[in-house]
């Protein structure tokens, strides 16, 4: 019979340390974790740090070219990376339902573990609770990040002017698509792969070159709600601009293109999981292009648009047929839910 | 009719802004939160800091003194403390189940509001998921939070020696007591006040003060397990030394201990929110008592025993009757749940 999990292994007595040592510690042993002690104590090299957090709920927790272990860590690298930060420590905090079967919990450590050794990361802090069945789907992991802003960049909002240039480093929609569909309610078997993954050798020769860092704007992961709810975001803060993208630029790949059309969904709402939109000054934009179209993860890597002065805090869409149209931020209704 | 959170909150459109807005920038609103990046960016002003994080899932989530909100910042202050870190930016996850009334969130995260207000601390990133019904027990917590260790203390497990003094802050068994009982389904209605408590302005003065803090060995919040699984973890860390507390020592109001004997319940084991266990070098012990006794959260503070050569990687107990028993790891089976 296989081997599951007890509530007896959030009790914190014998069953936790047992849990501690046979799963957290086979998995993440580093000279920061290993004193098990309350907190981690990080000497920083740096004195600018990034900071971020993010839950994942994600059903299913298996899914084409990932699962929410590979999720949780290539999102936080990811959130970091969006500030200019490379990420060093994660902490990790599982809840877990009781019942959950050994081989999945080992599963989903053995891919943080993968990750985070490409990745050059450490676990240095965790939590784990087991909660009744019923009080939690499956597993839940939740992490935090602290990344080291290396160089003195500095993005935001505020620094988006008109004629900017929007990039994004590859093929739209894809994560989303995949894990809706591999939860084969649709009626029909098709396997789109999620594009989850750590863009950190992507975007860490943009950040590091202060050549190129100096005149970036902006960068930000479109995850929940897409590419849409991402420049919405961006001209929700920002009244005074606009934003104008080409239907006929954006990179998507021809599948995912005909189940968006079948499901009826918007590829612009779809999450992604592996792709960062990069707002440049115009000047830098092709060099940023030809830096991001060499790496096997940026190779449809697009300039998609531009930051106008007309059509003021409204996001604008000029399609294949010519026409243009607002792109507004996605209501709940039209997104389909992931996660 | 109450209104109700929806899946719509967490769907990274258009509700999911209202959500931010309505709810977490109302309350938490500061100009590192406020720039509602991927990542906080933070300015360090030491080089040295802690990092911990923790989830919360106690059931029910209000309890006498305290609820989820509560618990979750005092807990991470508490483990920052515990490697002699001063609390500064907390990340604030929430999974909440759809359907919870707006008044209960509200609710709990005011209460988080007061208790960061009070401490100066600042949250500063964090991320809202809302599951299906029956995906989570209405709302679980997760934070993680950053610490700076303002002097150069170093605490851990090898700095332990015989001799050393153990210390707990306060009346025990108070948290974990408070959180059962309030479920109502011991078949009689009884009131204790859970612990839960932020132990900065208790544990600060000590851990600043080099001429106490280099005498420090080991902090340790007895949460999970009591006070029981905090010393058997020290020594079965250390198997190398014995740790012999005396029964007629320990700290524990009569109500709480009259209720323990009645449902069966270990005191020891017991989970605590708001007391820490210090041990010292033996020449500070009774500075640092009379430090603690002179604060409220401290003044029930006692000296309950000490580090032994003998009976290694065990713990003692002396009981009121003279007679010395082990005290072991609690197994699953002797915890009551609490979360």
């Amino acid at each position: 019979m296989k081997q599951k999990i007890l509530l007896s292994y959030g009790s914190g007595g014998k069953y936790t340390q047992k849990f501690i040592n046979n799963f957290i510690l086979k998995n993440f042993s580093n000279e920061i974790l290993n004193q098990l002690l309350d907190s981690a104590v990080i000497k920083l090299e740096n004195k600018k740090i990034a900071f971020t957090t993010d839950a994942y709920t994600v059903k299913p927790i298996f899914f084409p070219n990932g699962d929410i272990g590979k999720l949780s860590i290539c999102g936080t690298i990811n959130d970091l990376l969006c500030v200019g930060a490379i990420a060093k420590f994660i902490s990790l905090s599982l809840i877990i339902e009781e019942g959950l079967e050994f081989e999945t919990v080992d599963k989903i450590l053995c891919s943080i573990k993968k990750i985070s050794e490409e990745e050059n990361i450490k676990i240095v802090t965790g939590d784990t609770k087991v909660v009744e069945k019923g009080s939690c789907d499956k597993i839940f992991i939740i992490t935090a990040g602290i990344g080291i802003i290396e160089n003195n960049i500095e993005l935001s909002y505020e620094k988006i002017e008109p004629e900017d240039v929007v990039i994004i480093t590859g093929n739209i929609a894809e994560h989303g698509l995949a894990v809706l569909l591999s939860r084969g309610s649709y009626g029909f078997e098709y396997e789109i792969k999620s594009d989850c993954a750590s863009l950190k050798s992507l975007i860490e020769p943009i950040i590091l070159d202060n050549k190129i860092s100096q005149y970036l704007k902006f960068l930000r992961d479109p995850t929940r709600g897409g590419l849409s709810a991402v420049l919405n975001e961006i001209v929700n803060k920002r009244k005074d601009i606009g934003i104008e993208i080409e239907e006929s630029l954006l990179p998507i790949d021809e599948k995912v293109k005909n189940v968006c059309e079948l499901l009826g969904f918007e590829p612009l709402q779809i999450a992604n999981e592996g792709k960062i939109i990069i707002i440049t000054k115009k000047n830098i934009a092709e060099k940023v292009l030809s830096i991001l179209t060499k790496h096997p993860l940026g190779k449809n890597a697009k300039i998609i648009g531009k930051i106008t002065n007309e059509n003021k805090s409204k996001v604008v869409l000029k399609t294949t047929y010519g026409i243009k149209r607002i792109v507004d931020m996605p209501t709940a209704e039209e997104l389909p839910r992931i996660c």
